[in-house]
């Protein structure tokens, strides 16, 4: 279906259409008209036989999930209808369909509503289930709706948390949360591979049938034109099911955005919107079994054929076959396969074409091979399959040529002379999906901490003797497990969320190489973390923990693969610290290997003096809680080890030792930079976003996770600090008390941290498979 | 069916008979008959109706696998055989059928075969699909079979590695292996979790058959009397699949071992025999929904009602139902049902019961309910599930006498007075399942480590310019990954191995409190190595790591609870310290604080300097990779901290702090304690072990390991070493170069390392489930 933007008349016209308006708001009372409502209201108006057709004809229009009303519209309804109950008697409880009549009555064009439309409006009211006078009540007294969060005693505002952690996406998280908790997304019960991955091909169905497929492409192809909704929902549906957040990034984001990113506006012309809608599933063919890291050097070619004019794609080799692909073995009909471009007896590097590879009845296209990658640990929802191409033929349009062209008589045509600087260009749709997985795995992890905290909460062990037993988090223990990683989880979303934005602001001529590196670096430390964070949280739960019914066990076999994915994480690591040593060595391109070390370290330490003369030694609770004390620290660590490195590195290519091997030999170091340099982004995105808080009792929660965060950091190298004199042995001991203090600091405000989170209650439990009562 | 030994005689009497000793050979030639053995050869028997009955009558006895030949029945065949095949002429293939031919003429009592046994041995030996000629040439030749590890270059003897791992149950692990090599035991696709439980509980039959069920019980209950080959057959089955270790460990062990240890001779008589064949599938209901770890306060009763002989037992609350009783949702007809014991009014603490809790038709019996606890993370072979008693009457003989027992009339006996350690003894048994929790999930992290180290020599990827590619096994980062890890897999081993020495020779009045002791550290370091290890491996073998097929996500999600049940590996840490600090609090009781922090420092400062006056700052290879360093370091560690951790509490307790909130806050010094004593005592394990070879070159692997081991360990906590003065800073940066150097020596011993862990290739791979060509 389509979801292009069609107006409305912001009322019905004809009274008997007019009287529903109390059911129209009703639908849309929190801006969300989610699948199960849509099925639900047009169902009972389909079915009762006493509403005039014009009435289906009026208000059907207004039940479509991309169509809500704009804000002005639902201000007037809701002007209209509370002009209307203020009309009417208020001691007595009103109906919505009485309400409804005295609109009708009212707002007409003096015509009265046909006969039978009362009684019908009656039968639709006690169908659809809704509190009609609950509802009229409300919009007498003009309450909003009761959150129950803020019922609960938090010593801040937790509403206003959530809003922080969303930021300019809040709306639509909102939107999210409304739609993720409808019926139609609830967990099935365990159930075999086969059916699961339907399950979750409907539901990325739902989702397109919501506008959300399209969200990063252009208006004019259906779409919203927002790169940030699109990775805001990514996000979002990492709340739910992670097999849906890995179908929906490959269709809408590596497929789709494949094709409008490298295409051009025939490309977009001819799919864009059949992609958007799902009508169109496809797939994205880079990876291959002997090529996962290394893309550069993937092994399928694409030999253009001047005579026909078709390029010829082919699998020269088992190890270049496509691995991995999500959408192949199932529901994909279309792949963008990536391939090195030969023409005219040359070689142009990877370029990607369109390829079909399934018919509309779902066979194999011939000379295309297709197999399951079968069950894997986790993500069994989405249909991963290997591709194989023997000599298959498609046209020269196929050939996604904003970056790279091909006339019809061969000859090669770049905007970018550089192949290099070509393929990284290319390269940019993958940047946007390594900073979603990093969002989506996050979001894992805040489902998995939501769950542990609140049942250290509750659940009670041991205690002093001959007294009640006392909750888990009241150990140090607990605390130590839980509350550090609930820090880091807040430090890290302010990270990725800073990235998102430089992401989306910069244009692709700017170059993304900076982007780049920072995404990297944060893919994998922020994968890192939600797999440790995980599996401390299921430890946390014990037995309770196991269970599937908890699913945080299911979170972590389908978020365990992040750590592999869109980037291995140590590869992603060792590329940023040479692209660090790389910028290093730009930088003092003209001093000489001692020149640079001790300009590098006059320049560290000087910062370090400035900062605090008596830094390693001095541990008072409050400079070793400043942000200025944290940011020195991790600052000096990650310039110590890019100096060192450097060094260490010098002095074995001085031994000519061959470079493969000296990097080999520097590697452990090399690790340890890329996730000191890591930290430290991370570090400076919170900071500033704690320092911006306006309201005082969120800027003092907010800064006590921040100090949590930098301290344990600290803490948990401390072996580095120690050795390389910045920590003496008395400060090291100071943070680790300081550490715990934060904990215990932190405990009360734990419950409220997660509830900022705001994952919906039906996002945190699975139901039981096999649990029957006998 | 029984297991008990009945004599067999040596050879078959018959003629007809004795021309099947060439099958019966060849049924024995691996010292094990599998499932598939016995089925095929006595369907193969059974249905070639030339054979005469006799033949049946006489061979089938020798076709029983619990009823192996004795080596000296063995070697009788082999001489008889090898004497008829050498006057057989060796110019062509000789069949089996000719040669039992031969045996039958010179060996019988002068009659003839009768007509048809030719024919039909031919028939026998075609249908069973044995080569014949190949194994005559083998008994011509005298040539043992052939062993395809051994033609692999190992830089030592790894079979005798193997014997030295397995120790003193070296054949029962080859027997292991073979069996499990068996199509029997083959890995199902992706199945339901209903029909899982059945297969598992199949497999569970089949050991049974095997004489594998009743190892550990008395020989007049068709057991073996062999506590250390029950708890090696434990460790095996983890060679294999984890719900058939636990399910095999709950009936055999929990349930069996529970009646064996805890009731007399009547409840011998009267259970173990058909416990051990499986007939009596039954459960160990211990833990309750409030009382996992705290069981001595568990809450169901059992009041001995005099007037009619029965104990009443009854559920109190839903925190009292019975939690994760494994074999209970499914299969389990009896339980042993552990509560509080009350009579004539007094309570005399927790005892155990044998409960029926469903019929022989699978129904539960009336007032016990059951439920299922539904899907796990893992171990879903496993039926496990939740019951209540709702005032369930036994007769007075259920209760489990050995250690309390009650008259008729209700008053109550016990040979152990204090109620304490009459409940310590009882959970003698627990310590026994938590040795082999830790060696089973040691099996587990050996199998990851196999199929890791196996797949890092292969995989190739990037490599130096304009070259091939390279294993990731030549890169320091997957070193660091997989070797230190491989390393501590064997010390842990030696430490687990030499604690179950120890656990079998002591007997129960001897006081357990010791191993008890050691068995917490142990299986709180050994299953937290697991989880570790299974997550690197996982990671290190890529998206490879992540197919179902790997086989690694299946052992991570099964063995994630081993860190959670058999005590929860924080509780347990905790105890093991506080454990400690009784004893610490013991030796000086008549020293006050002072003098005992004192006497402390200066026997380790003593130490340390009797060692070598210049630890901290000491740093040539010879030195760090000494037993004396790395042992004096690690002791003083576990010395060191227990004195803090004593001088931290007595301040609190100085200050008026309450018990309970002293110990709290200083808990994660506790737990750095146990584990510090965990690891020394790992370390003490392998240092001797090591040192015991006499093999140099297998010495020179092992020493290697052992002091990566320790190295690394010390390197991992290496803040706390800084800080605390026992390293500087060059020796600190020394230990981590020795660390790189040492996974460089191991690198080219790695796969021989894990091919000595003899896991067989049919446990290490899992049919993929969808995996269809199209």
């Amino acid at each position: 279906m389509s979801t292009s933007t069609v107006s409305t008349p912001s009322l019905p016209e004809s009274p008997d259409a007019l009287a529903l308006l109390p059911m129209l708001y009703v639908a849309w009372a929190d801006g969300v008209l989610t699948p199960s409502e849509v099925d639900l209201l047009r169902a009972r108006i389909e079915s009762i036989d006493a509403l005039p057709e014009s009435v289906r004809s009026e208000v059907c229009p207004h039940l479509h999930p991309t169509r809500p009303p704009s804000p002005e519209t639902y201000d007037r309804w809701v002007r209209i209808l509370r002009r209307e109950i203020e009309r009417l008697p208020d001691d007595r409880r009103l109906s919505l369909a009485e309400v409804g009549l005295a609109v009708a009555e009212a707002g007409g064009d003096g015509a009265a509503v046909s006969p039978g439309v009362r009684d019908a409006l009656e039968t639709l009211e006690a169908a659809v289930g809704v509190d009609g006078p609950g509802m009229v009540r409300e919009i007498r007294e003009q309450r909003p709706d009761p959150d129950d969060r803020a019922t609960r005693p938090a010593r801040f505002d937790v509403d206003a948390l959530t809003r922080l952690l969303d930021g300019d996406r809040h709306d639509h998280m909102q939107r999210m949360r409304t739609l993720l908790s409808d019926d139609a997304f609830s967990y099935p019960p365990p159930q075999p591979t086969a059916v699961y991955r339907e399950q979750v091909m409907e539901w990325v169905q739902l989702l397109a049938e919501q506008g959300l497929g399209a969200l990063a492409f252009p208006e004019e192809y259906g779409g919203g034109g927002d790169m940030g909704d699109f990775m805001a929902t990514f996000e979002a549906l990492a709340m739910h099911d992670q097999s849906l957040v890995v179908k929906y990034g490959v269709q809408f984001g590596l497929f789709g955005g494949s094709i409008y990113r490298l295409g051009t506006e025939k490309h977009h012309e001819r799919y864009l919107n059949d992609v958007g809608s799902l009508e169109l599933p496809g797939c994205f063919a880079m990876s291959e079994l002997g090529h996962g890291s290394n893309v550069r050097d993937l092994e399928t070619t694409a030999t253009y054929d001047a005579e026909t004019g078709e390029f010829v794609i082919n699998t020269p080799s088992e190890a270049a076959r496509k691995e991995w692909i999500g959408n192949a073995a199932n529901h994909g009909r279309l792949a963008v396969v990536f391939a090195q471009l030969h023409t005219g007896g040359r070689h142009h590097g990877v370029h990607a074409f369109v390829v079909p590879i399934r018919t509309a009845a779902g066979d194999a296209v011939p000379d295309v091979r297709i197999e399951d990658c079968g069950e894997k640990m986790g993500l069994n929802g989405v249909d991963n399959g290997r591709l194989w191409f023997d000599d298959v033929r498609v046209p020269r349009e196929n050939l996604l040529d904003r970056f790279g062209s091909v006339d019809a008589d061969g000859t090669y045509h770049s905007p970018i002379p550089s192949s290099g600087r070509r393929f990284f260009t290319m390269l940019g749709t993958l940047i946007g999906g390594r900073i979603s997985v990093a969002r989506a795995g996050l979001m894992a992890a805040k489902s998995g901490l939501t769950i542990a905290v609140r049942y250290a909460n509750r659940r009670r062990q041991f205690g002093p003797r001959d007294q009640a037993e006392v909750p888990l988090l009241t150990y140090r223990t607990h605390q130590r497990r839980l509350l550090p990683r609930l820090a880091r989880t807040y430090a890290i979303h302010a990270a990725l969320h800073d990235l998102t934005g430089t992401y989306i602001d910069r244009s692709v001529d700017e170059g993304l190489e900076d982007v780049e590196a920072a995404a990297n670096a944060l893919k994998s430390y922020a994968t890192r973390h939600t797999t440790d964070t995980l599996q401390e949280t299921r430890e946390a739960c014990g037995g309770q923990g196991y269970l599937r019914e908890n699913r945080i066990s299911t979170l972590m076999a389908d978020t365990d693969v992040f750590t592999t994915f869109e980037g291995d994480n140590t590869v992603l690591l060792l590329q940023v610290a040479k692209g660090l040593l790389s910028d290093f060595q730009r930088e003092f391109r003209d001093l000489n290997i001692l020149g640079m070390v001790r300009f590098v370290a006059k320049d560290v330490i000087d910062r370090l003096s400035e900062t605090n003369p008596l830094a390693s030694s001095q541990t008072d609770p409050e400079h070793l809680r400043s942000t200025e004390f944290q940011q020195s620290v991790l600052e000096y660590r990650a310039d110590r080890l890019l100096q060192t490195a450097a060094q260490r590195l010098k002095a074995r290519l001085d031994d000519d030792v061959r470079p493969f091997d000296a990097f080999i030999d520097v590697q452990d170091h090399l690790i340890h930079l890329a996730e000191a340099h890591a930290e430290r982004l991370v570090f400076r995105s919170f900071a500033d976003q704690v320092e911006e808080v306006q309201d005082e009792a969120l800027r003092n929660v907010l800064s006590r996770l921040k100090s949590l965060f930098a301290l344990r950091a600290i803490e948990k190298d401390r072996g580095w600090f120690l050795e390389s004199g910045v920590l003496g042995s008395s400060k090291s001991k100071a943070i680790r008390t300081e550490v715990n203090r934060l904990c215990e600091e932190v405990r009360p405000d734990a419950e409220a941290l997660v509830d900022a989170f705001a994952i919906p209650d039906a996002c945190l439990s699975a139901p039981i498979g096999t649990g029957e009562r006998r």
